[in-house]
């Protein structure tokens, strides 16, 4: 071998990345603290699970396994454009809003740009800007846990590329509205990007001030919303893109060639179409919300109401919610601390099943009972 | 909405790529056409399929599908690494070599590096590269068809990050032999990083003087596997990196999250465990591939030959190429011009069933004879 060059192996911005550290496993739980039964509350994902018409569509699909997928996604696409009355070219599918942000970071970023986003927000995209090395300014949210987006708005300078807003917010389960968001659209220069990250959409359409941005017709607006969530597909990898066509063209060129894969394309069609499922998973939702928020009314317990399909509790410090995090775990109910989101007092609890919800009640009363 | 910043939206990298054209589907090949039969041979899927095992392998992963996959893959990891003697924090999984290369680029890249491989290799390279901005050196083929080692190691300078080496190579099917491996590594310095893309790796095994790069031990070789080729999976997207743990360890940053899905993860797992149907598979490929050259031996066709599934053909012209793809096409042969791998005057066959080789050497003779 000849010398080494004595260049760095790796740029700063990734060296200094913290390596991913992975949760232990539904089975590595059972193993290690064997619960009588399990209550998996920590990924936001649908408790409800998926439509019943994903089967079949994925068997039939699985004939062509050995082949690539489709790589513009043809049918998916026209199906989501013509739902939300827009062109086939202004719709990406990629493998989920994960995947969407890290295309709009290989597509969009010059030098010495910066991106404004809340200080409590998705992780995925603080983890995806990282790896883009961009500047990333975090604004704190306001008291009541919501992006503030006046703070926002100052917080902009000449090289300001892109706001990010999670709409809900992911993990408050807070949203900005629509005086808000026409506010803030007003003060935000049509070449900077505005990405509404709008993946708990599908819970938030009855709320009357909520702006669901296709609403609106703002070039540099772009929405992005997901399968994994409201349709219960977090296993497939299926998130899309709307936006102004000339945004999509070039964010197309970036996207992998074949994502998603041909039974997550299968699967989110049929889901998609399926809205009588979708309309009872969110009612599920709905109903399991209302019920958790009466009982932590009755113990006492500060919460921050949501328009997801998460709760988000505030403890008194970061200590006591690793405590009761743990505690909860050996009882099975797997809960999310939110450290990495930015706010590490506070636990994002997934709104389940009726079921799930009993288990996470009696096991709260069990706990705290032997605290005091 | 406020004033323009007037910067460029994008970058002139991202601005200058050309935009993905996607091909016909078969679908609309048949549509368009009608022709009596399909056989496609242009995308080096492995047209015998995958192994009965896989089915029901994602039919019980699918009981899962509302919630996130395994991060980190642990079981399909493991396999991969006790078949290959590694530690399991050698081995990197994500959706396809294309997502792999992906990976590269944003982890290692730093300002004004280089990266150096063939003029003729996998278009994916070139695609992910030019994504990423790097300034790529890309360097001719022998006469016969082969990357050129020595004119590689002459094109290695300080800044010269990584060499990119598709070995077999796609689309002309030739390799590097040990000697050439072994002597070219003797020539990169030892925090150079070199790539060895063994997507076709199954297929070359029994040759006699391939260097497999799993019986080597280089700290600065990443080699990648697929199981879209000899395992029949191109539609589930799931490839592997295996390298020194300080290189997946930073790769492991700046992969997705969630990247392979769940059913590709237990798909890929059932076709790895399943070695008959994959000798199987190559053993179909052999002996189409003997029976194509002698083909192409009475019919006097100028053609390479291969260690990989398919064989690529030389045309005098680039014109001719066209040409010929076309009326195949219309006949439903489905070929693969090389154009953007650059070989313009070359055509990729994909070796494949026995009944998809008569069709491809009857259109042949039926279109050649209406020529003459």
């Amino acid at each position: 071998m000849s010398e080494k060059t004595g260049k760095p192996l790796v740029p700063s911005n990734i060296e200094n990345l913290k390596p991913y550290v992975a949760g232990k496993t539904i089975a590595e739980v059972v193993d290690q603290y064997k619960p009588e039964k399990i209550a998996k509350l920590a990924s936001n994902e649908n408790r409800v699970g998926c439509s019943p018409k994903v089967k079949a569509a994925i068997d039939e699909a699985f004939g062509s396994i050995q082949d690539y997928p489709d790589p513009i996604a043809r049918k998916l696409r026209a199906a989501i454009a013509e739902r939300n009355n827009v062109d086939p070219e202004q719709v990406l599918l990629a493998s989920g809003s994960e995947s969407i942000i890290s295309i709009l970071c290989r597509t969009f970023f010059l030098n010495r740009e910066n991106v404004i986003t809340a200080d409590a927000t998705f992780v995925g995209f603080f983890v995806q800007i990282g790896v883009c090395g961009v500047h990333l300014k975090r604004i704190p949210l306001t008291p009541d846990y919501r992006y503030d987006v006046k703070a926002i708005a100052s917080a902009m300078d000449e090289n300001t590329k892109m706001v990010y807003i999670a709409n809900p917010n992911n993990p408050t389960g807070t949203y900005i509205n629509k005086d808000e968001f026409e506010w803030l659209m007003k003060q935000v220069p049509s070449d900077t990007l505005v990405v509404m990250d709008e993946a708990y959409y599908e819970y938030a359409t009855k709320v009357e001030d909520y702006p669901a941005t296709l609403d609106y017709d703002y070039d540099n607006v772009i929405t992005l919303r997901t399968f994994s969530k409201a349709y219960g597909l977090a296993g497939f990898r299926v998130g899309y893109a709307i936006a102004h066509p000339r945004l999509i063209k070039n964010m197309m060129k970036t996207k992998l060639t074949f994502e998603p894969s041909t039974l997550a394309q299968a699967g989110a069609l049929a889901a998609f179409n399926d809205r009588e499922f979708l309309a009872k998973g969110i009612e599920v939702v709905e109903k399991s919300k209302e019920r958790l928020y009466r009982f932590f009314d009755e113990h006492n317990v500060e919460y921050v109401k949501s328009v997801s399909n998460s709760v988000m509790m505030i403890l008194p410090s970061e200590e006591e919610a690793a405590d009761f995090t743990q505690k909860m775990l050996e009882k099975g109910v797997i809960l999310r601390r939110i450290n990495a989101f930015g706010l590490p007092n506070c636990i994002r609890i997934t709104v389940g099943l009726p079921e799930e919800m009993d288990h996470f009640e009696n096991t709260f009363k069990e706990i705290t009972a032997s605290v005091v």
